[in-house]
């Protein structure tokens, strides 16, 4: 027997106790013929107190950090409490104990602020998943599963696994291929989703299917992306958008309760894609702080709303306002105080690439009433009050000013808005803000192949009223330059997207659920018949025999958990990840493979020089 | 809102309620006026009551099977009810409906005596998925899958996710491969298990890890095995064998409770291998009915008990028996009877070329003590006598003999064991008998190679005891003939297999977790020092950093379930299973892919002709 308690069992009722534990040495601390070791495992750290007697033992091998033993002994009261671990009342008093295994010295130290560098962590990940942050990180992710898994089960979920080894269907994203050896020449697909299935088990009438499923996509790695992560994959049947919103909502609401203990009792905002982009510049907006966008002039045409006509900021002579497409304010509370060295240096910021503005216009709105900004040559103080009241700022607030090209600066708008939030302190990381982005366009148009792509999937419905928008136009764009005035470009998606501190974290829509449809949505998308039965075939066939009506969404759940335990970077939340190469550092993966396996599977390499 | 209740929920307290149902037709029936319909959805079927002033709403276009309907109406109290479904005291008049989908007529009927065949009912899978007996299956699979989380959360196990892009280490079974796009030339492997992963995360201190995980094995396919399985994988720390088999044991009874209702309350019965072996033939033997092996004469040499020397068959010159390297035989209970026909059919069984016998020898016991036997002409009736009492037959039996070569011999009287349980009846679908088979051997010799195999896997320890013997001799054979008196033979394993009914559902063991002692074992499995280093230099190091003493458990979660289901076909426990040549009927997969694609990943075809 190996441990009679953990390391984190031990209390102060437990005095006088016979016990062994096992563990890891955390610590080795010698007072001159007594040596007080703390021992760790999953659990916590005890105390242990090694008396002169048994020195004898350790002879000319001390004991060393991240030494695995086990302990014999007495639990007894300390002299000097610690209290800020639960085993602190006590220490224990080694009777005797083993060395189970040695430890030469670690390439870092197994600590809170360890020395070691993400290279070197990440190549003995074994020993980092052994500090105490990424072991949090851990049981707060298997938290969130569990959280998940109990909410869907509670309501008639069903965990229904789907397969691995599937058909390529490359739309959008790569697929990894897996050549098959017993079918020489072909190859199987790892799934980018489970999309087409879960589909096809409601047609099968598994009303409510969920899965916690890995998921793969062969994408060039940006930061913070892997090339396989995990999805909480749901699906309803019989639902409308409504009830999907509903029952997801309270999920993750459930998940707070669970695993933040944090009572989200208000229902969830929701926004359409045009409101989202028209006031955060963004489809995701964080919510945690305000400093909406003023639309000074677009050319983004918001529907049922005063369109931004540029008429405040016209006729100046301010020849960089006249000639944007776009240009678009935020007004920053209480920042009216910046120095010309701050402006400056925001200004140097929007310019960077990444955010590709030409400069950046500001007004300071003094506490006295007045106005100083980069432009008074060009607009009086009647006209800049004017500015401040459409931006929304008041005395004492800085404005900032975007001009440019409409989708370039609204993206640079949302950025500064996002940086300033930053530094302001305005996002905060236990705040929790959730919003429901809904009324995505269903069509987005390629200018490179002048057709449409679906912003979605070719799995999602238009709005029940646009079907017959949908079935009854044909989807060819006669001339690009007017491809708005092409009666899809107006047709909104049956989807949404939860978004969560500025992040989507899921993503769903109400599928379509007749051949009919189907097939017009492939047709839209560029794919010829012949293509659309290869590749879906079984889907269209499915459609034939009572699909029901159905909609579903899915988690991201490597970001679900960064952002509940508050990072913003999913690898510390996956046990094994692997870096911005797609490489597992630790197993040195991907490998080269023998020419004997190769040639098992048909295949041969030709790698360009 | 598609619906208020399922088709399952109604019962007569529900009578005058309006309800609203969505579901698919079952079945319609006409009588004059009016039509019944029975609508089935995932928790049952509802009848519906159609009256003739909607008649003229279905027009031309009469509703079909399968169909998918919305009905609005009212519950009713039934005049003619059906005791055999839950819903059977109600009906529901509709007062409107409407065809939220068609179907054409399904290739096979959706009933649990479905008219298809198997290739059709796999290429129309998600048809297949509809009938209840398909539908009990994965809804038990989901059932185990639940009780197993709850066990394993009950008992501090923390499901971690290992990844699915590993590194190829082909031991044994083939890997399937991936090929890296953006390291040209490399591949990832899928895991054929978490193994390794699971025993860094034991390095790493997370001393009860699980989780229900997809694998890949790329092996020439057999009846029932699929390229894709999914394992319950476990892993502890700080724990002998002993801990091992009782968390284990307890979790299959906390299933056989939650998901079969049976309370399983007798401790699991354990056996050696060596045992299994002996008295059945077999190591994973089916406990449920007895007929045990009497070993005649043995070339296996089993320790610790007498040896069938073959005395009690010698020096009647019967050359079958004497130049037989083993002679086993089994009592059939009351089949003293058989016919002659019926032994002949027996001995045509077993020279079947699948076991390979040259003939049956067989004693009938008669009810008045005398007996008749096939060897009449070389033994006497004192002989037979004695024959029968070391076979333990008691009047009435008939006593059925082997003999041949040790190893298919042993192999055959096991078969046919099985194949008389089987005929009696004594297999029964709902008797559960669970059974440990302990002290594997840790090698196997390879004759083709002159060389040792891991009988379990190259990371499972010896017996405590035997680690002596295996670090201090050199696992060279220098003499083939002679690998019987190597001391690497009689090493122990400290593993385990659990097998229920005859089937081998969990299998694990302690391992080795000592840097010197794996090396010891790779050396002795052919491995060299740099093979070692490439394929498993990080477990090597990891073993370096404090790895505790810990061993695990995996089970195979589809035969778990079918066993569970009363089923030997895991391919009924799997929504989306592959055929025996691997490929998904439904899919079509695999497939080729694109040229675009093999280029981009720096691969290309090469079929031989």
């Amino acid at each position: 027997m190996y441990r009679t308690h953990t390391c984190g069992d031990l209390r102060l009722k437990d005095a006088g106790k016979e016990i062994t534990l096992a563990g890891w040495v955390q610590t080795i601390r010698k007072f001159g013929a007594i040596t007080f070791i703390d021992l760790r495992d999953r659990y916590g750290i005890t105390q242990l107190l090694l008396g002169e007697d048994l020195h004898q033992q350790l002879g000319e091998n001390p004991l060393g950090r991240e030494w695995v033993l086990r302990v014999h002994g007495i639990v007894a009261e300390r002299s000097n409490k610690n209290p800020n671990i639960p085993t602190g009342d006590i220490e224990v008093r080694i009777i005797s104990f083993d060395v189970l295994n040695k430890s030469v010295t670690p390439p870092f130290t197994i600590q809170d602020d360890t020395d070691g560098g993400d290279d070197l962590r990440m190549k003995f990940r074994y020993l980092d998943l052994r500090r105490n942050e990424v072991k949090k990180n851990l049981e707060l992710r298997y938290a969130v599963n569990r959280a998940a898994r109990n909410y869907l089960h509670e309501n008639n979920f069903m965990d229904i696994e789907t397969p691995f080894l599937i058909k390529s269907t490359p739309e959008g994203a790569r697929d990894f291929v897996v050549p098959s050896r017993m079918n020489p020449g072909q190859f199987y697909a790892l799934p980018q989703s489970p999309q087409t299935f879960k589909q096809l088990l409601m047609v099968s009438g598994y009303d409510r299917y969920y899965q916690i499923v890995k998921c793969f996509r062969d994408e060039d790695l940006r930061a913070d992306r892997q090339p396989e992560f995990t999805q909480i994959d749901c699906e309803m049947s019989f639902v409308e958008q409504e009830d999907i919103l509903n029952m997801f909502e309270g999920m993750i609401k459930y998940i707070f309760k669970q695993v933040n203990g944090i009572d989200y009792r208000e229902p969830v905002q929701r926004m359409s894609w045009e409101d989202a982009m028209w006031d955060y510049g963004n489809d995701k907006p964080d919510l945690r702080f305000g400093m909406k966008v003023a639309n000074l002039k677009s050319a983004f045409k918001k529907s049922g709303k005063a369109i931004a006509t540029g008429e405040l900021i016209a006729g100046a002579g301010f020849g960089v306002f006249d000639n944007a497409e776009t240009v678009v304010a935020i007004a920053v509370p209480g920042a009216a105080e910046y120095t010309r060295k701050q402006t400056d240096e925001l200004t140097e910021w929007v310019k960077r690439p990444q955010i590709g503005m030409q400069g950046l216009v500001y007004i300071k709105c003094a506490a006295d009433g007045s106005f100083k900004s980069s432009i008074d040559k060009f607009y009086d103080a009647a006209r800049l009050r004017s500015i401040a009241t459409a931006t929304g700022a008041s005395a004492g607030d800085l404005i900032l000013i975007l001009a440019g090209p409409e989708e370039r600066t609204r993206k640079a708008i949302s950025e500064l808005r996002l940086e300033l939030g930053q530094r302001m302190g305005l996002r905060k990381r236990n705040e929790f803000r959730l919003l429901w982005v809904l009324d995505f366009p269903l069509f987005e148009y390629s200018e490179e192949d002048n057709r449409w792509v679906a912003r979605h999937h070719p799995f999602t419905a238009p709005k029940p009223d646009q079907i017959e928008t949908m079935i009854g136009n044909s989807p060819v764009i006669e001339k690009a330059s007017e491809y708005l005035q092409h009666p899809y470009a107006h047709i909104k998606a049956n989807a949404y997207d939860m978004v969560l501190n500025g992040n989507e974290i899921g993503g769903g829509s109400i599928r379509i659920y007749q051949r009919e449809l189907q097939e017009k949505m492939f047709s839209a998308l560029g794919m010829s018949e012949e293509e659309s039965l290869h590749k879906f075939g079984f889907l269209l066939g499915a459609f034939e025999y009572g699909a029901p009506p159905h909609g579903g969404i899915a988690f991201g759940f490597d970001r679900l958990c960064a952002i509940l335990g508050g990072s913003e970077s999913i690898r510390d939340f996956i046990a094994f990840p692997k870096n911005n190469s797609g490489r597992d550092m630790m197993l040195d993966a991907p490998a080269t493979i023998d020419e004997k396996q190769l040639e098992e599977l048909s295949i041969q390499l030709r790698i360009k020089k």
